[in-house]
């Protein structure tokens, strides 16, 4: 299959390594004149050229930018797509892109691959970046079956765990294990950081371990992710936060009431539940 | 020096270890008949017996026990000491402790090894288990200068990590850093576990991966530790946890508003914060 790559990055250079090992042709855009070299150089792409026209005659598309360049590049390739073309994308909320990619590009089919590493850019590409990692695919009603089998089919061959659903319950499922679990951390630093009495938080910074250390981990990261995830994933993070505050309210106060038992209750809870998180 | 260790457990048992092998006498006392074979056959105590009356001669004692178990185990063991023997104890704890037992002996001085594996037991009772770890030491203003100094010293032996501060200071710390924390964790699992759509929970169990793991550990740990930190340590999580809420609050209200400028700014300040509690 040809298949076309937009945005050369560690997403975008990590399919096109898996995808042309498989023996697909692959043709890769970046802006940038220097990525375009790399990626040909490096073998990661047959063709590259920072011009969309590459992409003509390709069967699918795969659109690595940023989320909110997602739109306006559709917006730029149509002029060059037969319209037979499938496109999908990687981005890591669904909804925002589904809303204004579908009603551009009917052969559209919203994805999220969840793999990743702390590098960025063509030169953290890697082989095997998604096996073994979930890949959502979020068709709505009007998305032609043929494009979600032929999307399926090719992620499938990159990992074994891939899930369909519609971008509503994606974004409310990553805002949960994802979005969320930023938030409470972020806020954790921040909170620990309002202690005014000096002394105090510097002993509580020398004598912090593993702890904090795993607690805070995801909340002292990238802090263009977490405004992104908040921008583009607002309803479904809100709502989690909400009902994250209530559930908070209510530990508080089991604390004020000295209510032990019912404390006890909940964290036997949290222990029997958290594995079904770990599978 | 003749070293009294009452709880032969992970904490007294390691104690016991690195104790003798700088050369101290080891006097162990445990509860079971069992564990007082194990630790002599085990080369981790000289003497052992399940009567404090063992006790009767050493310059110094650890109490190893659970929090609970502190204050009733020094009445018991004081009409078997000297007044000059010096008490010391391994709480996670200060303030709730100090209280109960520095005016039934003079000569004690709360000490906290922040040290600890996921084992316990005898069995798990290893060596250097200290090393490198902070110890605190939490004397009080009638604490004798002396038994300061020469618990300070055995401690040093022990780790590098040294600190002395106030019971009120530690426990703050502590809350901040450790209680706190077990709180926010535990608090992300029960309202994620709180998602009304059964298929929206499923997805977000099976897409969680590094970034849940690692928020939600410590909350989904031991609960009776959980409870116990709550209940020794009540004053100090309330005041953590009543600041946590305030600053959720603020951060619902900057999503509420899409002040994104804020938020970013928010998290850069996580992110070059979180550094400072990992030295």
């Amino acid at each position: 299959m040809d298949i076309g790559i937009v945005g050369l990055g560690l997403i975008g250079g990590s399919l096109a390594l898996d995808l042309r090992t498989m023996g697909h042709q692959i043709w890769g855009v970046s802006r940038q004149e220097r990525t375009c070299q790399l990626a040909l150089e490096g073998g990661v792409v047959d063709y590259a050229s920072i011009d969309l026209k590459l992409l003509a005659k390709v069967d699918l598309v795969f659109i690595c930018t940023p989320i909110a360049a997602i739109a306006p590049v559709v917006q730029q390739l149509i002029p060059h797509l037969s319209p037979e073309t499938i496109l999908t994308d990687v981005g890591s909320v669904k909804q925002a892109v589904v809303e204004q990619v579908a009603p551009l590009w009917s052969n559209f089919v919203g994805g999220h691959p969840m793999s990743g590493t702390a590098d960025s850019g063509i030169e953290a590409a890697q082989s095997n970046l998604f096996a073994g990692n979930p890949y959502v695919l979020t068709p709505v009603e009007t998305t032609p079956a043929t494009a979600v089998k032929i999307v399926e089919e090719i992620v499938r061959s990159l990992t074994n765990k891939v899930y369909l659903c519609c971008p509503q319950e994606h974004d409310q499922a990553v805002a949960w294990i994802s979005h969320l679990p930023v938030m409470v951390s972020a806020n954790l630093i921040d909170a620990c950081m309002g202690e005014t009495d000096p002394g105090v938080l510097k002993l509580a910074q020398l004598l912090s371990s593993s702890g904090f250390r795993d607690t805070s981990r995801v909340g002292g990261g990238n802090p263009e992710l977490g405004v992104m995830m908040a921008r583009y994933n607002q309803e479904a993070l809100l709502r989690s936060l909400t009902s994250y505050r209530h559930n908070l309210d209510q530990l508080i106060e089991l604390l004020k009431h000295q209510d032990w038992q019912t404390l006890d209750a909940k964290l036997q809870q949290t222990q029997s539940q958290r594995p079904e998180f770990l599978c």
